[in-house]
């Protein structure tokens, strides 16, 4: 995963990818004290699989179409929407499009 | 501010308001354990004075533009950006534009 590191008060672009999404790699935007903030990249039939995160974490999808599968339960996310999971929930993702997506995570300490 | 709270994996519509946003709140979109999101409404001209938030926050500009005052400096957050603010730091918003922005808190124990 690649690494940016934006500094507090640094302004970062999550705009759309479109047409380079696919020449893009999954970039950690920020680690701090409270949050992390990656933007996730996800070309059309990639998947992540289950996995769990300690804290709380929010995925709003910037681009593309993503099916979030959530202890069961499956639904889509669409560019524009966004949804927020407890902490310590397996999740996995399946990108239906060429798909970007913003984690923000909650650090427990 | 109104209030939507909604629940784990419930998928929440953050699209641009565009030509309904001066008749749109402020909203709070959920408070969990870790994490408060709400998504800020501020029409072109109206301001948010100095406050300051205990934990991290992260601002994304969805639509509009906005400047923000952190510690004397200034800054011009458009739709596609983001910046994030270490805990405790005093900002203040006045948007230029019709706004609205996801402002995501780190919730301090």
């Amino acid at each position: 995963m690649a690494i940016l590191h934006a500094r507090p008060g640094e302004v970062v672009d999550i705009s759309p990818f479109a047409d380079r999404l696919t020449s893009e790699k999954t970039t950690a935007l920020f680690k701090s004290a409270d949050l992390e903030v990656m933007r996730l990249v996800l070309p059309a039939g990639k998947s992540l699989p289950p996995h769990r995160v300690a804290g709380e974490i929010t995925i709003q999808c910037l681009e593309g179409a993503m099916v979030l599968r959530v202890e069961g339960n499956e639904q889509t996310l669409h560019a524009g929407q966004l949804l927020y999971l407890r902490g310590g929930v397996v999740h996995s993702v399946h990108a239906i499009e060429d798909t970007s997506a913003l984690v923000t995570v909650a650090l427990v300490k």
